[in-house]
């Protein structure tokens, strides 16, 4: 079965991005590059809420070398060939999608699918880079779920950067 | 100058409590408390907000050996002899705290104080010990800020319960 990770950075506020979708409070250095590489190697498949591709998009073209799909009842056509949009029921699709062969899946969020998924018990890991700053308002990284998530620490690591990455399995 | 801290136990989607108010999921480790112990000892003087500490005041007794305060325009008296409510503007009178002869201040909370206090550049260092758990609803970590908080990380430790204590200076 393929392993699914939700996988953002975040302000220690959990916002994912400012009120108007800017990001350049995001930090990047050479080891927490280096990370996130290593994290690429193991994927073949990104999902995207609609509304975080929607922020993106223009910003920066989807991945390549891997299959992006985007979740959305609203969109008819994705502005970018390298993106397949899917109408259906997130939780349903994920849930084939695991079953199927391949390397392991990326949810790049947003939070709207990220719940949706962790509702349904299809993310098997988290990690969060939390980013040394208070943006004090903007985009929230998490909706209000129906139940709790139980999770188990895998791994923190320290960037030089004075990001701090979380990884967690999901136990429950 | 007495150092003001902002120290908090959340969940990884910043909860403080459920919306219930309860904290049954809050770990306790060995290694931990030895780590609030050592932080205690740096503490003369604790401020609560009054929503916390209405949260707090059956369950527990207000903190021994300390100084308790309690921001609140609405309560006339408080139910613990060891608290002095006050009524004036927090920021106010923390301005006049820090200037004070004394050991370190620690802000309890909750996230209307913390905010009250971030916005006026009263605290100095923030602690978030980051329980292993999405609660999915409760009482919000943090509330709305006018402005960004840029923060530099003093300190990552893991404790043997699974949580993550970060330690950050406040730098603007």
């Amino acid at each position: 079965m393929r392993k699914v990770t939700f996988r953002v950075a975040t302000s220690l506020d959990n916002y994912i991005a400012r009120q108007d979708g800017s990001f350049d409070w995001i930090l990047q250095s050479e080891d927490s590059s280096s990370s996130l590489a290593e994290f690429w190697k193991t994927i073949d498949t990104v999902l995207w809420g609609r509304k975080t591709y929607d922020l993106v998009k223009g910003r920066m073209p989807a991945y390549k070398g891997v299959k992006n799909y985007v979740f959305s009842r609203k969109l008819k056509e994705s502005a970018d060939q390298g993106v397949e949009l899917i109408n259906q029921d997130a939780a349903e699709f994920v849930q084939v999608l695991k079953k199927q062969e391949g390397q392991d899946v990326f949810v790049m969020g947003g939070g709207e699918l990220a719940k949706s998924l962790f509702e349904a018990d299809l993310i098997d890991e988290v990690g969060m880079n939390i980013h040394p700053v208070l943006l004090g308002s903007g985009i929230a990284l998490f909706h209000e779920m129906k139940r709790q998530i139980n999770l188990e620490l895998i791994e923190c690591k320290t960037f030089s950067d004075g990001c701090v990455l979380v990884s967690y399995r999901v136990i429950s």
